[in-house]
C-alpha cells in the first residue's frame, strides 16, 4: 500500500488553479480596498442572470408534474420525452435529424466530455487539442488512461495550424477535441477551418484504417456576436461527438446539465453510444439531475440572451486596442485572449496585479505571450478597467 | 488501438443487469397483461411521492434567490451554507460536531461512494464488501483499479460473520464498506456488531500499520422501523467516511443530491479530505447541482416520511410467513431478502415471474438461495400479490 489515500488524486484536490489562485487573491484585495476597486477578469462564471423563462419553467415543472415522476429515477441516459424535445429542436435550428435516441443527458459539458474521453480510450490512445485550449482537457484525458496532444497556436487568427496538427496526428489519434467559439481566444472556427480539418480527418482514418472521432465541446455554441453561424459539426463530418452544456446559454452552470449527442453516422452508432452508457455508469453519471432534464426541454427553443457579452466584448476590445494592446476580435464565448506585454505572461499578468488588475497568463492555455480576459463581469467594471489598461501599458 | 471505443464501457453499458432484464420484462406483460396484474418487487425506486416541503423550498428558493448566485458555481466542495447548515443538522440528530468543511456535497450516494472510492485506491488496494450487498460496488471498485472482497453473508440474521471477515482482511484492505439499513436485506446493524467490527478494525490498523477506512454506504438512514437506531458510524470508528444520499429519505433519486462527510478524527483530515477534491475533480463530480444543495440544506432538519414503507413492509412479512416462507424480519429500507423455495435462486425467480411475481435473485447481491422483494409500490398491489406468493409456494 503506497500511501492511506491516492497520491495523484490528493495533488489534484489540493494544488490550486492559477485561475483559482487569482479569483482568490481579488476576493482578499476587495476586503482590502473596495469591490468596486478590483478589476477581476479571471473566472468565466456567467454575470448574466438565468432567463425568467427559466424560474418560470421550475415553478411550471414542479406544479404541473407528478413529484415521483418528477424526482424519480430517469432511465440512465435521460427521460426520453426531454430527449426527444432536445433533438427536435436542434433538428429546427440546424437542419440536424436526431432523435432522442441519439442524445445522452449528462451533468453538464464537462461531465460529458469525461465520459466521452472514458468511452473511447483504450490503452496507449491519444486525444488531440487545439491550444489556446481548456486546462482541465488534461487531466481528463490522463484520467482515464490516455495522452492529451497539443497542437500549438496559430496566432494571428487562433485559427488551426494545420501543418502541426499534421505532424502531430498519428495512428494512436482516437479523437480530435475542438472548443468553438473557444474558450480562451473567443474565436470561432471558420467553416473553411472546419471543412479542412475534416477532410484532413477522414483522409487520416482511411490511412489509419480506424475512425479518428471529432468531439466538438460546445458550451458557448450560443454566444456568438453579429450573426456569424457556428457550423454544427455533424454535418460536416460523420465521427463527430457533440458535447454541449446549458451552463454559459441559460446561465446555469451550478445546475449541471447539458447532454452528449451521438449521430446515426457514427462508426457503430449502437457501439459508441453503448460504451458512453458504460463510461457513464462507472463515473455514476448516469441519469442527469431530473428537475432540470425536464427544465431545458421545456425552454430547448428560447433564445440566449447574448446582448450584455456581446456589448462587454467591444467594450472591452476597443479599449484595449486603444490602450495600445494586439487582440483577435471578438466573436463569441465571453473572453478576450491579448498578446501579454512581455514576452513572459506570467510576470505581465503579476504586474497588473500591481493595479488590481486581474488577468489569467496565456500558458495556463498551452499559449504562452497572452492572456485571458473573461469579460462576463459587469459593464461599469470594464468601462473602469479601460484607464487602467491604459497605466499598465504605459509601463511598456 | 484495440478498438474504437473502449471495450469495458460497452460491456458495461449494454449487458444489462437482471434488475433492468425483469423490471423490462414488467413493462412488456404488463402492457399485454394489464399493470393491475403485475406484481413487479424489481426495483428500489421509492413509491411515496416527495413531500411539499420539497416542493415548497423549491418554489421559495428560485422565489427568494438572485438567480447568479442561485444557479452558478458553487465553490467545488458546494455552498457553505448549504454545508454548514447541513452539518449543524447532523450534529442535532446524532449528537456528532461536524463543521461544513467536513460535508463535500456530491451528486448522489453512488457519486459518494465512487469519488471515495476514486480518493482511496492505490494500485494493488482491496475494499471489503459484506454480502449481501449492493452489485454496483463491484463495478464502482474495478472501475478505480482496486479489488472487490466479498465476505459472505451470516444468513440468519444477516448480521456480519466476523470469522469470515477475519480470514478475508489483510494488508491490502484499504477500507471495509457497510449499508445499513441494507439493501437487499433490509436488516439493521446493531450496536454489538458495529462495535465489534470497530474493535477488529482498529486492531487491524495497529497490526498492519496503516488507516482501514469504514465506508458507511447510508442512503436507507431513515428508514428505520419502531424507532431503531441506526448508529452514527463517526462515534464508533475515526476512520469513518460517511456517504450519503437525499434519493430515499426525501424521494428524489433523480436530483442526484447528497454528500460525503469526513470527520476530524480520520487519519490526517487534510489528506482525505484533499484526496476527495481532487477524485472529484477527475470524476467531474465537483459543485452537485446547485438549486438541490440549497433545497435540502432548507429542509435539513424536516422528517422523513417512512409510514408507507413500514406498513409495507410489515404487510409483506406476514403474508410471507404465512404462506410458508423464511424472512428476517424488515427493520428498514424497503426491501426484504427471503430465502427462496429451491437452491437454484435465479429458478425460483423464473418460476416466480410465470405468476408475474417480479423478484431479483439473491445471488446478484452475492448471496445465493435467496430473493429480493422490493417493496416501494403501492400496499394495494402487495395485498393483491399475498394470494400469488400463496399459489407459488404451493408448488414446493
Amino acid at each position: 500500500m503506497a500511501d492511506f489515500v491516492n497520491t495523484k488524486m490528493y495533488e489534484l484536490g489540493t494544488k490550486k488553479s492559477t485561475i483559482r489562485t487569482i479569483f482568490e487573491f481579488g476576493r482578499k484585495r476587495a476586503s482590502e480596498v473596495g469591490e468596486e476597486n478590483i478589476y477581476d477578469f479571471s473566472l468565466g462564471n456567467p454575470n448574466v442572470p438565468a432567463p425568467d423563462f427559466i424560474k418560470n419553467a421550475i415553478i411550471d415543472t414542479v406544479n404541473e408534474m407528478d413529484p415521483v415522476a418528477l424526482h424519480g429515477y430517469t432511465i440512465a441516459p435521460g427521460d426520453p420525452v426531454a430527449r426527444d424535445t432536445i433533438a427536435g429542436s436542434l433538428n429546427k435550428r440546424f437542419g440536424t435529424h436526431f432523435a432522442g435516441k441519439n442524445l445522452f443527458m449528462t451533468a453538464g459539458a464537462a461531465a460529458a466530455i469525461t465520459i466521452t474521453f472514458k468511452a473511447l480510450a483504450e490503452e496507449g490512445d491519444s486525444f488531440i487539442a487545439f491550444a489556446p485550449y481548456f486546462p482541465e482537457y488534461k487531466c481528463f484525458v490522463e484520467s482515464v488512461g490516455a495522452r492529451l496532444d497539443v497542437v500549438p497556436a496559430r496566432c494571428e487568427d487562433f485559427q488551426i495550424d494545420f501543418d502541426s496538427f499534421e505532424k502531430i496526428i498519428s495512428k494512436s489519434t482516437k479523437a480530435v477535441i475542438v472548443n468553438s467559439p473557444n474558450n480562451p481566444s473567443g474565436v470561432i472556427y471558420s467553416e473553411e477551418t472546419i471543412n479542412t480539418l475534416t477532410d484532413m480527418l477522414r483522409e487520416k482514418e482511411k490511412e489509419y484504417g480506424h475512425p479518428i472521432f471529432l468531439i466538438s465541446d460546445e458550451p458557448y455554441r450560443e454566444i456568438a456576436y453579429d450573426g456569424i453561424k457556428v457550423p454544427y459539426l455533424t454535418k460536416y463530418y460523420d465521427n463527430t461527438i457533440v458535447c454541449y452544456s446549458y451552463s454559459k446559454s441559460f446561465s446555469l452552470p451550478g445546475e449541471r446539465i447539458g447532454y452528449i449527442v451521438v449521430p446515426d453516422e457514427a462508426a457503430d452508432f449502437e457501439k459508441v453510444y453503448g460504451a458512453i452508457a458504460g463510461a457513464g455508469r462507472v463515473l455514476t453519471h448516469v441519469n442527469a439531475p431530473s428537475l432540470f432534464q425536464r427544465v431545458v426541454a421545456r425552454c430547448a427553443d428560447f433564445p440566449s440572451d447574448i446582448s450584455t457579452y456581446e456589448k462587454n466584448g467591444k467594450l472591452l476590445y476597443n479599449g484595449l486596442i486603444e490602450a495600445g494592446f494586439t487582440c483577435v476580435k471578438p466573436q463569441g464565448a465571453f473572453y478576450l485572449f491579448p498578446r501579454a506585454l512581455e514576452e513572459d505572461d506570467a510576470k505581465f499578468c503579476e504586474q497588473a496585479k500591481q493595479f488590481d488588475l486581474l488577468l489569467v497568463p496565456g500558458k495556463d492555455f498551452g499559449c504562452p505571450g497572452y492572456f485571458r480576459a473573461a469579460y462576463c463581469i459587469k459593464t461599469e467594471t470594464i468601462e473602469r478597467s479601460l484607464p487602467i489598461f491604459k497605466k499598465l501599458a504605459a509601463l511598456y
